[in-house]
């Protein structure tokens, strides 16, 4: 397929390489071109202009926030004023609810068409096709786009006809993550400061009950206070939490645990933890314990 | 090894079980005796008092709380009265860290030995000797009663010297648990609101990041709303939470989404859910977006 | 003077009408016109669009929230382009800290003055001169302003130069006043439990350390469960919690109880209550204790 | 009245010294004796026992915890073996609402009465008998012991038959006024950090809506961060908070405000903050916005 990708950081880097090893023809656009320069090696044609990498049958967009995803797709030079009719854009970046539904009229009013397939992964995992998609949208434009997404992941979750569907869970999903971080962090706390060993203690909680990556991979960074260099850096955790918040603001659903993370990584960003990976609100609780 | 079990409850009678199929002589008491017989026919002794039940090596205690444990401990038909020199009390119970640390003294002051010995698993774990257990007390009482522990579980995890660490991490342990239980009552609130199915949801959470027992168990029991029967009862979640927060209290710890578990539950049993699931708290999440 | 006024709500009527009482040349502007008749018969001149109301020395905007100050002062017909250079936009809107800062901004590219003058009090506080008046801006222009602030209030509080800090100050009130609510909502449904009258309970409060007006007028309702006509609705209660979290989030200040006022707004707006006075919420403690 | 008074701090010198000044035979007992001489110069008889200042009609209490008055009721030289039939226990304590019932049917087995008669107000307000007094219990002995109420406050509240009523809504009173300390912290965090002097925010506050004494006092010790020397230590603070939620966790009254209060006193304490003014928890506040 011609797919234009758009956003090339880390995880849109990897997944435009899965799209070109999949053998799609792929036209690839950054802001700061240097980055696309290993996928042009690979094969990939350079776009100097977003309007470019819009021009075939669909177009991801892979960015940090919701104003970059606003700016590429409405701008003068935008996707939505250069993709074709019948074109669909792809939307991975996790962006609110809100713009995921002002998109779609957007697009529904220019005769193209939105899907959003946000992803669950690190960088690591995007790198080897093993993101998990969570895809939401037009049912027939979600099929054709099956080989694609087939390229970026080991999973395709297909949740609802409303693109924004799929937001929420990315969302959501990254809500529970969130969750996790500040109970291991009140749980490390309360048995360390009793006298028990934190990695001890998060070899037996993943070895019994708890035997899953996110309690791995993060209780590893927690009991061991390693919390720099970030992998997922706690100003874009806040800005996570802040989306969920206000989806369950316009939706009427109170989260309290979401309301006690926010805090949380507020704490944080206002005692110059804002470069640190979001997993260092865990260590907040043994800070209040007078231990971090 | 010869020795006792009080309490034969379904996790009591379960582990008294792996004991006689281990080929250990057990001594067997309960308050009510009935529950005694299915073991009496495997090959256990019935006791028609605690102190019979203390007339071995070591004496397993398996009861709902702190005055139960008490009780049998401390009364004049009594384990601290009745157990010999050097013979140990393995408590099971989940009980608190304080009731275990004036124990541990009790016992010293006896010439006894007190080891905390409380597992993670439910009732069809217990049966087939798949607990995990977390055992903590004076190192060379715990080597000597590691065949009775590998019969009931499988795997033990030495936490401490001081026997109340176990209890700690179970405490810790379960507070983790009811913090799943409220976040995915939160996750599955804003999801479901949004249009998304609570079962598919909880098939992307399971398939991904959530990959652990503690989230397919109850994701499950909350997906569905499926409360009762109960297989830990909400006034039982109400009273570890209790002990969590106590624990955090004598420690200096604060735990706040252990206060809001705690509100949960009391709103729970405010509102006539005392006998049903603990994982119950999740839905109120739902009822406060005026759902459930 | 030669003043302005639009936005004739409750408050906005009140405070015109205190201005023409003090002999001030006032005309008036309401979307909905038949609104400005009564001031009319007490001399106002009527305007017909907001460029008209704005043709003095001053024009004061007193509207529901951001998006209406935002209107009327950046629209065609708006304040912006209408205002004489050297005159001065008096907004006495609940509008958040943002807003208050690019209006700051964009009346001085326009040669103009921006100053904040939110009020502390209800209606009737306004019809009868007693208001509280909050005024940050320019101190010149504060200044020459006193006559009409004396005219409105009963007391005016100069907080600093940047008309933001009005705004933060009048949100911070709100959150105050939310706090009690929330606070005499626990304790109420604490005591009542208990077996005690909760108007006796509220008279002892308030004959004793918490003799304020805030807890007689709105503890007298909470103990009276009289939640409707709402004085205020729970709708704008909600919005102005969410205006000091955005306020506490863009200075990284955490608010742990303006979380919870949050939450409990979304609970009550999701279970019927958008139109309750926004005392309601501190029902909702007795309704989690099973009995409201 | 012929009446005993045993404890005497603070708050009992000033109470019993009003007694005194009313005429009234008094009997007083301290556990350090020294604290007696300045009552005993003004005409009280001093008493080497407990049992000594239960001879009379009545006799008052008024220690530091549960634990005291239970020691002084219940000992061998206690209340209830040497106080005579048809007497009256008074107990002015911040107690447990479960000892009160409790010491209400000891009392009442051997032929006494126990009446609850908590107090509001600092040591000044004992010393000029401005105390506010909260009594509860049998209504022919409240008569009876009008004459005694009216020593020692400016207004007794009677609010029930049954005593514990009154130590409910003494907690639930310490309890509102921990929500004022917290919910002040934030405000004064939120606008200190956007540019807004702390001391003419609470003069504006207190000049407006917040015309309360509670505001006023405590107001001060926080714009000012002056929590040394304690007037209340933190260490009584967070025993009132959590016998409030000891209360409500028996009524089943879930109590958010209060669990928050609970986290921040274990922090304070935690952090070294023991021994400073209850009011030093407002800081924590500003603490979590990078400014104390």
């Amino acid at each position: 397929m011609k797919v234009g990708f758009v956003g090339l950081g880390q995880m849109g880097s990897g997944m435009a390489a899965r799209l070109l090893e999949a053998g799609h023809e792929v036209t690839v656009y950054n802001r700061t071109p240097e980055k696309a320069r290993p996928l042009v090696e690979q094969g990939a044609r350079p776009a100097t202009s977003v309007a470019e990498a819009a021009g075939g049958e669909a177009v991801f967009t892979m960015l940090a926030d919701d104003a970059a995803v606003a700016t590429v797709t409405r701008g003068e030079d935008g996707i939505l004023r250069h993709l074709s009719k019948g074109a669909v854009h792809i939307s991975s970046s996790t962006i609110s609810v809100e713009l995921s539904e002002s998109l779609t009229g957007d697009h529904a009013d220019a005769g193209q068409t939105f899907v959003s397939a946000p992803v669950f992964g690190r960088p690591t995992a995007a790198a080897e096709g093993k993101l998990f998609v969570i895809a939401a949208g037009d049912s027939g434009a979600l099929e054709r786009l099956t080989p694609l997404f087939d390229a970026v992941g080991q999973r395709t979750f297909v949740v609802a006809d409303r693109p924004s569907a799929a937001n929420l869970v990315k969302l959501s999903g990254n809500f529970l993550i969130g969750s996790v971080l500040e109970a291991l962090g009140e749980a490390m706390a309360l048995v360390e400061k009793g006298g028990v060993d934190r990695k001890e203690y998060l070899d037996i909680l993943t070895s019994t009950l708890f035997n899953a990556p996110v309690y791995k991979v993060y209780g590893g960074l927690i009991a061991d206070r390693r919390f720099a260099p970030a992998g997922f850096p706690a100003r874009l955790g806040l800005k996570d939490v802040r989306l969920a918040l206000a989806a369950g603001e316009s939706l009427r659903v109170p989260l309290p645990i979401a309301s006690l993370l926010r805090d949380r990584f507020l704490t944080l960003l206002a005692t110059g933890g804002a470069d640190l990976d979001w997993a260092a609100i865990a260590d907040l609780a043994s800070r209040d314990a007078g231990q971090a």
